[in-house]
């Protein structure tokens, strides 16, 4: 029988693996999702510090699951992704790669809503590594904690308000940049006439291709 | 309810359709596929001249599912997609497009085995419109016939063979360049240590990942 | 003897062919220039559907004419050059290719009047399928119907707005991106003091360079 | 009245200005061709020292043409060409700039057959200048000096042996790399089955494109 | 004994000279630095023609050194380079180069404060030579002469003004694009809380590393 | 007073740390060089795992030395850099981004002769990152562990036979992709006629550029 694919949540706010939960739910088709939170991690993961340290502990998480059949991580800077590869026997998905593919298949220029403006040119570094950057409108900050987005009542104004900014620089396929805003996914492509990508759907998505292809 | 992911073959050969079927029948989760076959499309997909022949028929096709809540152009020269996708209200994708980008997430630099040797400009025009190229490792030829490599015995050899090839250019990670080898998918896999995509599936998933975000 | 060079517009306007007829007249040397109208083709190409639409007939009228020693394709999106160039036995050119090509020689970053602004994705998949794509300083669009554009009284002063909104953006030469606006090149050129191609002058340019050099 | 396209062979090989004479001949239509040696140029331009040698003096020369129309410098190294372009009021081409835009309309991946190993280097820097790398098959060496290709009796043979090479590593189009080919041109793609520009007659031709435009 | 770095002056501004050895006193060691004024140069590098005016006499001052163990050219257009290459037997340096090169090691994208306008579609040809244009954030125009900056008294206020443009364009580190302008490095750091880059100190910092590796 | 370069071998071999002392020594002008040894370092950094295992502790080392002017992380992956850079208040540097970076002034197509196969999608990966995959003519490897190639009496001979590979493959400038092969730079620039660098020696002298820029 097919093993689950293992979603980690590497930051270790519960309320954002719960809202994967939510987000996941109806991905649950044929094999099993568990959607796990990494205890070692930080509340948040805000900073480079934060995306070093949980490295080795994403690394033993994925070893220690050898029931697994694919794992995705589930953070936006797609923290210790090549050593989670270089650990495990399955395919390994973050989920800022798979959405920024996904993306691509969806529209000619994606931009990105990304939580903070520091992370900016991690993402950009990252975006060049994958070779795609020629196709990047724009990466632009909601300028919120995680913790914030996840709660905060204004959030889905300031996607709006950002979405729009990111349209103007050519945008035509959005990606939340984090992988705790789901819920407003839908709400934002109705409000954008823009499709809208959820990177952990995207990487889990991703996951069921290669898990369901036996 | 959501309605079909609808595949359509843009070949008349009824025998691919029936291998997309097959290759797909595990995705059918949540949401139904439909493999279709055009019946406006020659019987196998081979030249410029075939690939052009099919695009109106396939928006066609598409306007005509409006109960679709997803299309797979599954081609790999990714016939009409651009029109197909001006028409249709819902996601539309290719399995060139969808092969590309899910290898990018397996591997560092991807290696094509195409079918006939005079579609690889034409692949490679494309892989530069998506702005991938720098990630291509090569892309050669089985030099068969699309009915051939679907039926052929010694297909299987052949592909290891190219695939052979195509890690000494430095691919790590190969792509079916067809949409109807995907019954030698696992088996090559196991063969050349390399994850390998059958690109019809990549598409399926994608769209799966587009379908059930709701 | 030496056949005309063939140049083809893929839309039913004559209103356009005329134009053709005159903005060409000077290259009338040593070979002939037979502009035709496509009878199948729509009044104006300004949506893919009339892009893809065309592609067959032109290909058919290429056929036909087998005493042509080359073939320009007179629409700024270039359709049916692939299938042409396939089917002709001599030189195909595109004029949006052609164009920017040129452009090239005759600044550092070109910029381009477009007529609409939802050609812009289209173009720029095109630029990056040319490898051409950093070269690019913007596109813009007048936002006119290849109609007006062809005699509207404002299309010149619109040409000059852009065209300095082009300069901002850092081209230092212009592309003219519709078959139909070569009666306004050299004023435009006078007002801007930049270069400004007519994509099928510089279509018809290359194709003389390929059938005088016997 | 329009002056004349002034081609100026930028060392002072009198055999090679004449056979540019020859190949230009069929472009004298509606406008004269001038084929002009720099005196002060070195036999042939061979070296670093020799392209850096003849710039002020080309730029001397372009000046002193007040009557021009449009200049080709009709050196594979475009030497002074940046020079000359700041000094002229006119368009000016360099053979190896057009040459190469020129094969970008007529093939998918060109290959530039160099007459020296050494000036490979230098072309590579010019096309990553030019930002067209992405679209160049391979550069290979006739290994012969300037003179001897213009003479020599072995010349053609080695076209076609490097010309295949070329071929083999991806090329579907073909450059000669030097102002002192051209009578080779149409056997040699006759004998290689691909399109072979004489990169002077590519320039002449963008020439006649911004002259005859009025 | 290992000889001198020879600093070159390409323009016959003794001022320059002077600031040059201010700058670089402190790179004195264990090797000696000779900075020396090019005495056939203009007063200041400000076209097209001055760059190319003084290929010559530098190539001919390096080849008169031939105690020295590495070569710099100290103007941001790196003129002569190539030739000085060629006729060199040790290390050159340009330092526009060396700038951008080091510029890369501190930041992720940078900033180029030009001189003047008309100097920025050479300096991104050169970029796109060197490979490295998807790093760059912008290039920004103090619109003042050679002579003006090395002296004038609004200098300063006038590198804060366009270095927070830059910075609002995406540069995180800077590079003044002059030879002449080192004496405002610091303060200019320290002003916009981002590295700036002297490119003289950046090519004899490299000039020490590939003479002192013995 | 300025405080010394703190040089980091991130594996706890000493003689590594004893080997960059010796390499280093020349460049110990004006500031001082600490070369020290990472105690929590695996034997050797051969592994993704060893890559991503020292990236605190290197930044504790880091944090524990507010004395150092500048640091250079001393090992061809650059392990840990991104967090040193935002733990430091003073320049970091890598020795693969500065051994490239420096290549790229020295000659036109760089090669790398790596240790080891596995660590060659490793850093292309980074080649890619740094905006500069197409300066690389190729990446080859040696075959053998750190500690071999730091002893062992063969590697001269294989740095030769690989090194012939690479200039092969196009390069003009090689680099070697190790911090412990600095004994054998002079002999095989000497023996293969191309600049060959040391990453450590580059990195060193860029900190040097940016510490005495005072």
């Amino acid at each position: 029988m097919t093993g689950p694919i293992v979603v980690i949540n590497p930051n270790s706010n519960q309320a954002v693996t719960d809202g994967l939960e939510q987000a996941l739910a109806a991905f649950r088709c044929g094999v099993g999702i568990d959607c796990v939170t990494l205890s070692e991690g930080p509340f948040g993961i805000e900073s480079q510090y934060h995306v070093e340290q949980v490295a080795l502990p994403l690394a033993a998480l994925v070893k220690s699951r050898a029931d697994a059949s694919a794992f995705v991580i589930a953070c936006y800077s797609d923290p210790g992704l090549d050593l989670c590869r270089a650990t495990a026997t399955v395919p390994v998905f973050g989920i800022q790669e798979s959405g920024v593919l996904t993306a691509l298949a969806r529209g000619d220029r994606f931009g990105v809503l990304a939580i903070a403006e520091a992370s900016i040119p991690r993402h950009l570094r990252y975006l060049r590594r994958m070779g795609v950057i020629d196709r990047l409108a724009g990466e632009r900050a909601l300028n919120m904690s995680v913790d914030e987005s996840a709660r905060g009542e204004g959030t889905f104004d300031r996607l709006v308000e950002v979405g729009h900014a990111l349209i103007s620089d050519g945008a035509d396929v959005l990606i939340l940049g984090c992988a705790g805003m789901a819920r407003h996914r839908a709400a934002l492509e109705a409000k954008l006439h823009r499709p809208v990508i959820d990177p952990a759907q995207a990487a889990v998505a991703m996951a069921l291709g290669a898990v369901l292809n036996g």
